[in-house]
């Protein structure tokens, strides 16, 4: 990769309403936007890879507060802060005061005295993780107004109910570097399709925010499960209008086959069905113990109805040319290795593990490129500068 | 705020006493010293709303043992270190009254191999909290005049039994910005005083070292709580004899409504009792947990009898022009928010939010004041060396 | 110490084949390899004491995975890290003997990154150690060469069921500061022996890791334990080999006081029987709680037959003139002060615990030497130019 290239794709992009703004949705960004921060993850990584230190920040913290498990985001995002010259500071609400009876507000405010961004996953709970972001915002914004915070610290959303925007640009720029450019995209036919799992209530946020971004350029998009797998409306009308847009398509199918034929990208993966979880949240609101146990039980069964919603080598090989990219953003549930019967087969997911670590090694530089647009008010000359080699070396090797 | 302003306040003053030592208690140190570490904590303010990196240190570790629960402190003094280029590490003990297997000899010198600074929280336990930090001390000293550590680490008391001396300096920065100077301070009445919570065991620390501190400065300091809710006698003591040498006062009240009287400042939070903490120290000392129950039971039907001591609305009005100031170190019990009937009312709160979090604020700068003046050695040169823009951007934005 | 004496030892020496390699058994590594180290690290040790910063890395992440408790050696190499300019992040893993839902490959890239380094413990399972690491070394290697890696990350075992290299580097460093050089160890006894703890399953890897690395330097081993609580096979074939070639010797004896008789350095310390610790792994497979239960029975009453096997003054005595170095990892089990029955007589320890504190302090400067070793291309003209000043500061005091 070179850094001089993706800078040259900077020029004539106007970017500017990321700066000192939030990254929670993917579509509430313009496509000038989402190219700037393609560009800028492809050209960190370059300069990272010619060993150029990219410390704008001499010292401050990188929140994170991780509200769910999270492996690899939560390493990628505390790569992008050291990156940037941000040391990451853990958030615990366990075992903070916070479970005590404070406000978002007071959160809010006292862990960002000096927070230069915030990175928040909140997908649990439908309704609530986007809230909770916009909320949060508001409230480090009114900080910083009213002279408490010194710096107004920017968001990044790492997954909330409704998108997941660092995993679908990730994912994006994976499609980019497989098929050579943006551009290549057009006309590409992707199906996000919904794949069985043993367990359930994986959210829903995934495929929501991949057929949100990716009808954006031109894709023919599939979004295939079984009846009564629906994802939420709003990113369903956000891809239906972009892909309207690009001279792309969005449909919906409950058919498998249907979604894998001819596809030049397959995203088979388990969700959970959004009126499932939206009713999970109000049992957990109501702390209804017996009421979340019933539901568990209700929503297994559903699942083991639809154990054909598999991804076979057959069905592999109606895909284009027999050679359609299989995606997941891990981990998976692989038949026969880490469960009985799963969303892949051993040998698709064999056959594609370098691409999708490939995948995931993106993120690290999607998100490092969103930090970087939100706090570098001129984003091309401090680029061209770090390109120059005007910066340190990351590494005295 | 202005750098040059508050290095300039620093002349004159003899604060040399502060260089490689501890900051346990602020009773332990000379006016002088508590004036350098305000003008420095101001100062690095300054700074650093001037966007300068105020890195003194280019590697090294700032060591945090929280030995109860912390969202704020915790958070401050993370942003202390790393604004002057510390990186934290937390040393997870455990919240047990005991250190298991290892004596703090050990301890002490085994974490602080590359610490530069150690801050502890250890308030649970009267009679424990400060003399574990004196012998951590000691222990570190030790380690340091024998070559086991090669720098010796200098303390910063995040709260213990007796003060919470970061919590304070906070707080009398919060009154020198509200009332413009320290000076403007002479002759103010401060109302201390208790406040219903339901829950109990609320740390004395926090009336302790307010009374400690701001006694120093020729204010009116009122000290009230029901009969039975005594703090510790040293930092009374300290309180008459400092309120005397600077022609302020200290008294004792157990009314409420004679503490809010013609009030400047009012300070009302609940704190449990000193008898009672020290009876639950024993009690824990012992593994009783029956008695530990007990005591818990009666503390709160004894806390029961004294819900009339909240911060009305009505007493608000009995302050000063009925416009006194109205302080909480957070989170606070609110009345119809956190709690059915708590510290203080909802409408008091919110028109305080934003000078309470303002006063939250002082935190990271207050104890970066203690670290700075502890570690450099010729405090205003440096100081001016970075006003003088002779230190990197903190941040290239 | 000299860094320039330091450095100077190097010269001659060829230790490129520990450039981008991991550290995992000392016995793996050449003797030039091992006096590199050595002189590498007290050249740290030495920058340091002269306030150099050794900040190669402008940034990178020093990944730590504990799959065991750990205090001195977690501290060790976070500071470690952080003295080459290295991030610390903490995998969590938890302790169970296998990952859960995540492959070893696929973990091993995830967490890697922008990892430049990643330290691993995992003592606790017979046969499954050091394996884990040799896998996740591999891993890594093939992220490194699919290009999901930017970088290839170098691998330092902080202890796996063989071997402790950085605690048996420490150790030798105290020996070698303690007798003046590496060459006055020549013909030195040292007793290797078991002592009596009443707890049980302590790892094999301290005593292994003694005698594989100190069994290189022409030392009289003596390892002393009763009979069935032998260590693995392999150690004692390394130590009996080198000892072979370098002059010195091997051999086994069940009488701790043949073991301390006319020792120059004694090492009294519990350890579970090889075969017990190759059953409970095999029992832990199967998840059989109550062989477990029955195994740690057994085992604490194995022990109990041997509480003769203890550090006593008397035994002391019997060392070189009387004057034998006393040498624990720690912590120590010691009489009377952390149990009632343990390793070693108070008075035994409080003669040496300041050593003990200095051959600890040893652990994070062997660690940042083999960090320094595996990252830089030429180390000696790296350290040269760290002598000469030609860095920052560590601290502007």
């Amino acid at each position: 990769m070179d850094a001089h290239e993706q800078i040259a794709k900077l020029s004539g992009l106007d970017f500017s309403g990321l700066h000192q703004d939030d990254f929670l949705l993917t579509w509430d960004k313009t496509e000038d936007e989402i190219r700037a921060v393609l560009a800028v993850a492809d050209a960190l990584r370059a300069l990272r890879e010619q060993n150029t230190s990219c410390r704008i920040f001499d010292s401050g913290l990188g929140i994170s507060l991780f509200r769910d498990n999270s492996t690899r985001t939560r390493f990628s995002y505390a790569s992008a802060c050291n990156f940037l010259g941000l040391e990451e500071q853990v958030f615990d609400e366990g075992k903070s005061q916070v479970a005590h009876g404070e406000t978002v507000m007071e959160t809010a405010n006292m862990i960002s005295f000096m927070a230069d961004v915030i990175g928040i996953r909140d997908d649990m709970y439908i309704g609530k993780g986007h809230t909770y972001m916009k909320d949060f915002s508001e409230y480090v914004q009114m900080g910083y107004e009213q002279g408490v915070l010194e710096q107004r610290p920017t968001l990044v959303s790492l997954q909330c109910d409704i998108d997941h925007p660092t995993q679908s640009t990730a994912d994006l720029l994976h499609l980019i570097h497989t098929f050579g450019s943006l551009e290549n995209l057009k006309g590409k036919k992707l199906a996000m399709t919904w794949a069985y799992s043993p367990s359930y209530g994986k959210p829903l946020s995934v495929p929501q925010g991949m057929i949100g971004l990716m009808s954006r350029f031109g894709m023919d998009i599939v979004l295939a499960h079984p009846e009564g797998y629906d994802v939420m409306q709003e990113p369903m009308d956000v891809a239906t209008k972009y892909a309207g847009e690009t001279g792309g398509s969005f449909r919906i199918t409950h058919d498998m086959t249907d979604a894998f034929d001819g596809a030049d990208i397959v995203c088979p993966k388990s969700w959970a069905p959004f009126a499932a979880m939206q009713e999970r949240t109000d049992l957990y609101g109501n702390g209804d113990t017996e009421g979340i146990k019933a539901l568990e039980k209700r929503l297994l069964a559903q699942n083991a109805e639809h154990k054909d919603w598999t991804t076979t080598e057959e069905l592999m090989k109606s895909t284009k040319d027999g050679k359609g990219l299989y995606m997941h953003p891990l981990p998976a549930d692989i038949t026969d290795i880490s469960c009985q019967e799963g969303e892949v087969d051993a040998s698709v997911f064999d056959r594609y593990r370098v691409p999708m670590y490939q995948q995931a090694s993106n993120k690290p530089y999607a998100i490092a490129a969103m930090i970087f647009l939100q706090k570098v008010q001129d984003p091309i000359a401090k680029l061209h500068d770090l390109a120059a080699g005007k910066a340190a070396p990351r590494w005295q090797h």
